[in-house]
């Protein structure tokens, strides 16, 4: 099924992200929890606070473990998360001489955010490498075309003629500035959570400082104080993306305007078809651009309205974030697929130079 | 894949609505597809736009096709819309003999819109009776509750005792009103769309009236003029949805509150559990009504933007609808099944009347 | 100051509407305020609830009551809402006899909301007028230019030659179903809100439905069902006015794009100026109506997130509407108003017929 | 007239910030605009693009220059901005012998846009320092009640006790994190905009780049290239405002949860009186962070929306801005002073430690 397009078998192949897509998975997250609690059982293993042995237990459980998904969805019904049951499953493949040491002293919010942003770890990579690969076929265009003449225009009249080269610089200037962000708030955002129950780490004494720097270091993520009722991080990178996609969404509406008819500043090699006019070409992917920055700003608002996180853990502002955030990932990740689809299409930009 | 939590296969379990969602199913839209090309047939040879034979292989063809899916997806990747192949690939079915009758003076949108809107003819038959079920549901809460005493609050603060029955009072009215609106707004929302290349049924003289009255009947739908480029009615649809789902989420935040331990108001029969904390009972559908209003309080504004539909078909807008309209469906309809288990759940409301 | 461009002395000139917006004084929602206390202080003498006399010296008192402005711009920061410092002020007018039989039984969500219904009954009566006269202004564009020719245009390019008439109806019909909308919604909007403390007229017993009756019909209002807590009414309300936004942006961006230098399809009389470039003639109320649209769209969410309102009242979710739906008010007046000048000013459309 | 309650003479006491406030009346920006033509004409003299007599004659003209603010509101609703009035006016006022020297190669978004940057960079100063002030008065917050007890609740039940200290560092350390993101985009948002008419500075050669590092240096801003269609630095600084308005949004919540008569976790000085009922001690500023927080979110996406800039000036989405970005100023503003005053009104919080 696919209330989404971006899980849509057919409306994914134009608006979708299979790469990143596959990150929100329940393989990949369940798998994610999997390496938590190995990681967790070997850094509390290390610091004492659970036995060797149990920790071999655990980690011999974890490893590779498919839970009843079935059960797993019941219980995400039940209780609101799928933590629970899943880690109700695994204590039971423990067994019953370690159980009680596995997931010790945390809680679900402690896997489903800390899975949450090992992925998004994986995740800004490739982004910040598709920035990287659109800025430089930007470049290729430039190179190409850049001396060509076509029309500014402002408030949509003509100004006075202009080069291609202009309008790719007001393309191009913003991608760089998104990776400089993007470098700035990933130590914010690419950070453990490990708060146990209520966020205090309140199983653990002087412990929980180091369990938390061993665990960090296993999962390659920042160390930091447990943040379950500050979302800023994310909320944060969630404006990424949408300065991102809103950015993709205006080098869309600009090819749009330059494909009309009567403008004919650029040609794309393989616009879509119209079913009832096979002569059409149509500029789709400038136009799925600007859907995309649309839609983007418009989850943005749930992702700040999240932010009014009330006490130790809020189950409607989180749940929020899950019905928001992924969709915001997925949005930009795909406008930054189309708009180097879309540039490399280009055959023609400008008139004589 | 499940970038949308009403997909996913763990999480659709909490807050999705498999009912509803089978709706927007590929499949499901194909079948509507297959429909609306041999009831287009069957009304232009009634009113000799095309013969009879022509009818007949269409109708031959389209009956329960099932077209190449990979080649579907490939098609909605070039064209932005799935119509194009579908045509083609029904087109060879139906034989070179009549392949130019099939789909004849009509548009992507025509199949799309029309698609659309027989699915959500469905869909508010279903979503009518579901809060008619939550208002029975609260009449009887009330009938065994309704004469014991809460507390009412005003600003967060306590203000006088009153009753259960008032409290409810608050809940149902709203939702006998979303009725009522219902009812006002299926007229215009349940209409045919048929206008061929630009809306202007071009392709057809005197008999467009007449080929658009037998489509609608024949569809159960109502006639009118095409709307291509006028989107409102779904604007307005999608509007409707979030009056509901905010007046459920007002349910929610409600009676989260009641069963704040230090208030107790209410005891739920099957509060969710936590993995840290086993002694809990989570008013977990309360904070999922709370989230599903606030998402779709969210999405309501990319539906009202793509109201901004520039000239006669606008990829961007359009699309941007394809992106929201859905999950508001589903948004609600999941949160009129919460509800009412939400309050099937309640096993006490209130103190000593 | 004017943080808002409605109230900006030089930007309410281009995005303002001076008219409706004096319904968003202090000046007119105190004279509201002095109304409701004559007409309920009345309605409860009628009923026997207080004296004549007491009725009398009420009405005496808050005729033309014009209170301490700086006494109650510190009530609003210290209550959070105007009415206790207001009445208060009154009271001392009305003198000891009678002071407590002034605002008898009622709270400050019933002289707020009922002061704010009342301006919307007064509002209304102007959007709908405006709206039949921007559809008149269409049927007068018709006559002038509607056989001429223009090119119909999907995806942003050129489909097949059209008439301006064929453009005209698709920005016309969305009109008369906002006046069809407007005609249903009316009764549920313009209704009295009487409650009392916490929403059930407590105060009152066989009575309070008589004081209601009386106070309705002396108020020009609906009678109704205190609803304090259900804001639904508002929120449909709001979602109209994005809709006839909407649907003036989509005129707007037509406009926009018609007027483009290679497109020719359209020219204004005054467009605007430019600073640096004394040639162009710039669409500037097409560009209006665009910005009014998206921006009415971004308020709608807040619109639909203050309907999750928590128990008796909810001093945020009151505060939240209160912050956006004067605006939404003013930016679909404005839209109106801009859409009418827009339309007159247009000199001639389409080429050749 | 007051249709945003930032402006509104009663509501702005409570939810206003009139020290930012006055950043955004006419007379702030037209004396930046003033500013800026002195500055523009004495770099373009260092430069020899124009003579030092009209260098002197345009500051003599420009200094505390006030225009007609009559024919500039009437040049706003004509122009869709009201440079070219002003320019108009202070050309007179400079005489013909240089009047063509002022405003030399600049267009209107150069000196609107420097105007807002310029005071963005007061109003940063003024948010940074008011962010400290509120984490201060946590700290006195943590010193006073630090190590008494609250119960720590997660959706929206008991979890376990814990310390009010606990609680506080939630609050305070996106705080931090705030201020450092702040010096993170202030070298991005605080840059001037100067770009003539199409953005390429195409009246000057090689003068150019010496006449920005000139007029950036005596405006104290960063130098850049013209950012006219490149609105992400604005979108930027409006989510980080957004991000703060969530984080207090949060404080807000807790504080009113705490403050519940069964809860009675927080006792506050000045609780808001009610016209109903005298007993009443309603967290009026806790519920105003909650609204301010929501109506920021809902705005937000409006400032996503405007990155859809088209070709080189976007009118409509240039004036979506305008609507949207100074109301989320002002309410981050309040919404860091009300924090503060709330924070400040705590006489005990938590129970014996």
């Amino acid at each position: 099924m696919s209330v989404s397009v971006f899980d849509d078998p057919l409306l994914s192949g134009l608006l979708g992200d299979e790469a990143l897509a596959r990150q929100f998975t329940p393989e990949v997250e369940i798998a994610e929890f999997n390496t938590f609690e190995i990681a967790l059982a070997r850094a509390q293993a290390a610091e004492g606070v659970i036995s060797a042995p149990a920790a071999e237990a655990i980690t011999a459980a974890a490893d590779n473990f498919a839970p009843d998904m079935v059960a797993l969805r019941n219980g995400v019904a039940r209780d609101g998360v799928v933590v629970p049951e899943y880690v109700r499953q695994l204590r039971q493949r423990v067994g019953p001489a370690h159980a009680d040491r596995l997931h010790y002293g945390v809680t679900s919010q402690d896997l489903i955010d800390t899975a949450l942003v090992r992925r998004l770890a994986s995740i800004v990579v490739v982004l910040d490498q598709r920035i990287a690969v659109v800025a430089e076929t930007l470049d290729e265009l430039t190179r190409r075309f850049g001396s060509r003449r076509i029309m500014a225009r402002t408030r949509m009249q003509d100004a006075m003629p202009t080069t291609v080269a202009d309008r790719i610089v007001t393309w191009r200037a913003p991608l760089v500035r998104h990776r400089e962000r993007l470098a700035q708030l990933k130590p914010r955002l690419l950070v453990l959570q490990f708060g146990g129950a209520v966020g205090a780490r309140d199983k653990f004494g002087a412990e929980g400082q180091a369990i938390a720097r061993r665990l960090a270091a296993a999962l390659g993520l920042g160390d930091a104080a447990a943040w379950h009722s500050q979302r800023d991080t994310l909320a944060e990178f969630a404006a990424w993306l949408c300065l991102v996609a809103g950015s993709l969404g205006k080098i869309g509406v600009d090819v749009a305007l330059m494909a009309q008819n009567t403008v004919g500043e650029v040609t794309l090699a393989d616009g879509g078809g119209s079913s009832a006019m096979p002569h059409k070409a149509n500029p789709v992917r400038a136009e799925v651009l600007v859907a995309l920055a649309r839609y983007c700003a418009a989850l943005s608002s749930a992702m700040f309205d999240a932010l009014v996180h009330e006490q130790e853990r809020s189950g409607s502002a989180w749940t929020l974030e899950w019905l928001t955030l992924p969709q915001i990932v997925i949005a930009a990740g795909a406008a930054l697929n189309t708009a180097n689809a879309l540039l490399k299409s280009v055959t023609r930009m400008g008139g004589d130079s």
